[in-house]
C-alpha cells in the first residue's frame, strides 16, 4: 500500500471514521488448542481478499464483520463484544483468554487498526446459510456446475434454508455492520461475495445515507442460467444488491451479464446498459468490474522464501533424474469447475499424437482435495484419477507422464510455477483465476499459459496467453503443443507483456479503483473507473 | 391448406419450379417385409412437420430431400433415383418392388406431387453425423443437457465425426438440393432442423442465386452456452446458417440469441439487432421466429377417432372406479428435458402440504421411453422411476396418487389430454413444445396448462397460462394447486384465449409466414413478419 491509498481513504472516510468490511469468513480464524498458551490459536485467512483488506488497516481505521464459523470464532465474538469492558471488570477465568485474543489479533495484523466483530450465529442458522444456500447452490448455480435435469432443485428444503438461514444470517452480518457504525449515519461498507447477497438492503434501511458497494468474486452468469429459477428468488437477490451505490464484479462480462439479469428479472428497474448504471427505487446503482489480482512484492517474498527454495530444489532434482523433462504445471482444488478432467484428458490426446513427448514432457499437477463429503466433488475426483492413471498406466513413478502433487501445500504450487514451461489453467468457468496471475509473476522458465476463455482472468491476459475454449480438448492439446514449441524470444515478449499487465493491475489497483469510484459517489459524481476491453479475443482455430 | 397457400407458392415458384423441402429423416421411412405385397412397407414420418410439408404438396410441386436411414430407405433411393427409366428398361427382378415403390407413395401421400429424394450415404457416414454429432452432441448442447465439467467433450472423436460425418451428409444433401434443382439457377430451398447447419453454404457456393431458409426446430441457447466450444466449430455452424436468405427460429428469444451468436463469434458479420437482420460477405440475411404449431383440423378428426373414443372410455371407466379424482396429465417422452423428475417432486411436494389431494387427484403421466441406449436417458428414466415408486408406495394400482401408461400411443396421449383437469408442461427447456397446444384444443374439462416459463411455447401463451421456472419444484406444485382451486369461469375464459390463439396461430400460419418472407426476399423487399411479443411475462411468487 502506499500513500496513495491512505490519501483515497481519508478522502473518503473524512476524519474518525471506520472502513467497515462484511464477509462471510474473517481474516482470522480461531481454533482451541490446549497445547497453545491460553488455549486459543489463531489462523490468518488464505487468499488475496484477506491480503488485500487486511492491508487496509495500516491505512485507515478498519471494522471488520464476518460470521463466527466455530465455537472457536464464538467465544472470540463473545470476548471482543466485551471488548469495551476494561479486563478486570470480566470474570477472573475468562481474564486470559481475553488477553490472548488481543494479543492474537495484535501479532496477527501488526501495526494495523483492525477491530474485529464476528456475528455469532448457531448452526441451525449458519449451516442452512453456508451448506444449502450458499454451497453448494449458488456456488454451483454462479459456476454454470448443474446438470439441469437434476439441479438445482428449489424445493421446500431450498426455500425453507433461504428463509431460516440465508436470509437471518444476511441480516444479522447487515445489523452488526450498522452497529459498528455507531452514531456514523452515512458509514462506508465494503461487502464480499455470493453469502450476502441480502446484506445491503437491510443496511439501507437503518442507513439510508450509507455507501455501500458490494463485490461478487464469483462469476455472474447470464440472465439465463438465473433464469430456471423461480422469480421470487431472483428478485429478493437482484434487489438486495440494488442496495447498493455500486455493484462490483471482476471482469465487465460480468457486469453486463448483472445489467441484463437485472433487466430481466426486475420489471421496475430503468437498466442503462451503455452507462453501466441502474435507477432503482429513486436510486442510481453503478455497475462496475474491479479484476481482483495479486499482492506482487508479497508473493515475490513468499516465492524466495525458505520453503519454497526447498520444494525447488527437490522438484529440479526430480526433473533432473527424469531425464530433465519439459514441465507443463496446474495447481488448483480438484473440482469440477477447474476441468482437470479436460486438461489431463487434452494431454492424454497429445501423448498419442506425438508419443516423444512422453519421454520428454512431464505434466505435473498440484491438486488440493476439497469439499470431499459432497457426492459430486467426490465423483469428480474419481473420474479425474482414471484418467490420471489409465495415462499413466505402470509406469515408474519418475517416468510416468503425470505426477500429482499435494495442493494442499502452497508453496509446493508455487515451486511448480517457477520451474513450469507451461501452465494449465483451464476452468470451465472461473471467477477470476489467479494462477494464472501468479504463474506469470513467479516463472523462471518462460512459462506459456494456456488460458480458458471463460476464466475471469482472461479478460485482461488474453492477448498473450493461448486461450482455449473450456470444453476444448483438442484444442487444449493443441495449446499446450503450441507452447511447448514456441520459440524462446516470443515466450520471452509475451511473459514480459503479460507482467507488466499484473504488476499494473495488482491487488492495490483493485482496491484504489474501488475506492476512487466511492470517493465520487460520495461527492455525487460519476465514478471514473472505465470498462477494460471491449472484448476478450478469441484464439481462432479452424476446423476443417 | 387454402386458396392463400397455393397463391403465395405461385408468387413464390413461378410457373414450373418446385419447392424443394430438405430434412435429415423424409416423409416417408420404407422397411422390407416378407409379409408385405412386394416385401416393402411404408410408414410416414409422425410430427408436425411432415404433415405441415407434405401438405404443400397439394397446393404446389414439391421435391422433398432426405438421408436415407436404413437398408430399405437405401434401396428406395436406388430406385427413385431411376425414376426418369420406364419401368420396363429395369432390370426384371426389381420392377415389382420399382413399382411398389411407386403405389407406397401414391398411397402415403394422395393427390400430392411430392418427388423424394433420399441421399444414400453409408454407415460409416451417417452414424458418426447422426449418432455422435447431431444426437447427443447439437441435441445436447442445444437444450442444454450437459453437466459441463463432463459435456461437451471437444475431442478427437466428435471432430473426426464431425469431419467424417456429419460435414459429408451436409454436403450430399445440399448437392442433392441442387441436383433436384437441375437447370433451375435460384430454387426456392426450405432445409430443416440441426442436423443440416451447413447445407446452406454448400448449395449457395453451388447456386448464389438460390433462396434459402434453414428453420431450426431445437431452441437456440445464448451465446454463453456455445461459448465452451472451439471457436472452429463454432464459426462453421454460424457461417453455415449465413448462407442463407432466412435464419428461422421457433421463438423472439431464440432470434435474438442467434443473433448475438453470430455477433460473438462471426467478428465480420455486422449485426443489426433491431432490425434483426445480418451484413455477411455481402449479403444480407434475415432473422426470424417461425413458431412451429399444431393442424387443428387434423388434431380434432383424430381426437374424435375410434381409437382415442375407445380409450376415452377406458380412462374415464378407471377414473370412476377411483372414486373421479381430478385428474392431473403429463404426455412425454422420458428424456431429461422434459423434466418429469421435478413435476413428480412437485406432485409430491403438493401431496405432503395437502394430503387430501391423495384422494382427490391423480397425477396420469402418459410416457414414452426414449433413446434408452444413451446412459444419461436410462439413468434418468431410473431417477424419475424412483420417485414414482416412493409418491405411489404400497398404494394399489387405481389408489396409487401416480398413473403412468405407455406413451408410445399417441391416441392415449390425446385422450388424457381430452379428461384433464390441470396439463403440466415443465420443461427444462424446449423448442416449443406442441403437448401444450394440443393440450388446449382437445381439453374438455376447461383444463389449465402449467407451463414452463423455457418452453417455446411460453412466447405465445404465458398471459393465459400458469408460469413456472422450470427448476422450481415448490412453485410447480404451487402452480397445480393453484390451477385445481381456479374457479371454472377462469378457467373457461383463458381457455378461450388461448384457443383463439392457437387457431390463429397454427400450422398453416407458421408455413405462409416462411413462404410471404421468402417473397419478400425474391422481390429484395423487407419480410413482412414482425416480432411476436417483446417479452414473455413471467409469474410473480413472493419468496419470503
Amino acid at each position: 500500500m502506499s500513500g496513495q491509498t491512505t490519501a483515497l481513504l481519508e478522502q473518503l472516510l473524512g476524519r474518525g471514521r471506520r472502513l467497515i468490511v462484511a464477509s462471510n469468513r474473517g481474516p482470522l480464524t480461531f481454533s482451541f488448542d490446549p497445547e497453545a498458551p491460553d488455549g486459543l490459536r489463531c489462523q490468518r485467512g488464505a487468499g488475496g481478499l484477506v491480503t488485500a483488506l487486511g492491508e487496509l488497516g495500516r491505512h485507515a481505521p478498519i471494522t471488520w464483520v464476518a460470521v463466527a464459523a466455530n465455537p472457536a470464532d464464538r467465544f472470540v465474538a463473545v470476548e471482543l463484544a466485551r471488548t469495551h469492558l476494561p479486563l478486570r471488570s470480566r470474570p477472573a477465568r475468562l481474564r486470559p483468554l481475553a488477553r490472548a485474543v488481543r494479543n492474537l489479533l495484535a501479532e496477527a495484523m501488526p501495526d494495523q487498526d483492525v477491530q474485529l466483530r464476528y456475528v455469532d450465529v448457531p448452526d441451525e442458522i449458519y449451516l442452512p446459510h453456508y451448506e444449502v444456500v450458499s454451497n453448494p447452490f449458488l456456488w454451483f448455480l454462479q459456476h454454470q456446475m448443474y446438470a439441469l435435469p437434476y439441479g438445482p432443485m428449489v424445493d421446500g428444503a431450498l426455500l425453507d434454508a433461504w428463509r431460516t438461514g440465508y436470509r437471518p444470517v444476511n441480516v444479522a452480518v447487515a445489523e452488526a455492520v450498522v452497529e459498528a457504525a455507531g452514531r456514523d449515519r452515512s458509514p462506508v461498507v465494503l461487502l464480499q461475495d455470493y453469502h450476502l447477497y441480502l446484506a445491503a438492503a437491510r443496511i439501507r434501511e437503518l442507513r439510508p445515507e450509507a455507501t455501500i458497494l458490494h463485490f461478487t468474486h464469483v462469476p455472474w452468469p447470464p440472465d439465463s442460467v438465473w433464469q430456471v429459477l423461480p422469480l421470487g428468488l431472483l428478485r429478493a437477490i437482484c434487489e438486495g444488491l440494488l442496495a447498493c451505490d455500486i455493484v462490483g464484479l471482476q471482469t465487465d462480462r460480468y457486469a453486463s451479464h448483472f445489467l441484463d439479469t437485472v433487466a430481466s428479472f426486475v420489471r421496475e428497474a430503468r437498466v442503462d446498459r451503455d452507462g453501466r448504471s441502474i435507477r432503482w427505487r429513486n436510486r442510481r446503482v453503478r455497475v462496475r468490474s474491479y479484476p481482483i489480482s495479486i499482492d506482487p512484492v508479497g508473493l515475490a517474498r513468499f516465492a524466495r522464501s525458505a520453503a519454497v527454495e526447498e520444494r525447488v530444489a527437490r522438484l529440479a532434482e526430480r526433473l533432473e533424474r527424469a531425464g530433465s523433462p519439459r514441465l507443463i504445471v496446474r495447481a488448483d482444488r480438484i473440482e469440477p469447475s477447474k476441468n482437470a478432467l479436460r486438461g489431463f484428458l487434452a494431454y492424454e490426446e497429445l501423448l498419442e499424437r506425438r508419443p516423444d513427448l512422453r519421454e520428454t514432457t512431464r505434466f505435473l499437477a498440484v491438486q488440493a482435495p476439497t469439499r470431499t463429503a459432497i457426492p459430486e466433488y467426490a465423483a469428480y475426483a474419481a473420474a479425474v484419477r482414471e484418467v490420471v492413471a489409465r495415462v499413466n498406466g505402470l509406469a515408474d513413478p519418475e517416468e510416468a507422464p503425470i505426477w500429482i502433487s499435494d495442493g494442499t501445500d502452497y508453496a509446493m504450487a508455487i515451486a511448480a510455477l517457477r520451474l513450469a514451461d507451461v501452465v494449465v489453467v483451464n476452468p470451465v468457468v472461473d471467477g477470476m483465476n489467479l494462477v494464472a496471475k501468479e504463474a506469470i509473476l513467479v516463472g523462471e522458465r518462460d512459462p506459456v499459459i494456456v488460458l480458458s476463455e471463460t476464466a475471469g482472468a482472461a479478460e485482461q491476459l488474453a492477448d498473450d496467453c493461448l486461450l482455449v475454449a473450456p470444453a476444448d480438448v483438442t484444442g487444449t492439446a493443441t495449446a499446450i503443443e503450441r507452447a511447448l514449441a514456441m520459440p524462446r524470444d516470443e515466450r520471452r515478449a509475451r511473459l514480459r507483456r503479460l507482467r507488466a499487465s499484473v504488476r499494473e493491475e495488482d491487488i492495490r489497483w483493485w482496491l484504489t479503483r474501488q475506492l476512487r469510484d466511492l470517493i465520487a459517489v460520495r461527492r455525487g459524481q460519476q465514478p471514473p473507473s472505465r470498462r477494460l476491453r471491449d472484448e476478450v479475443r478469441r484464439a481462432e482455430v479452424v476446423v476443417e
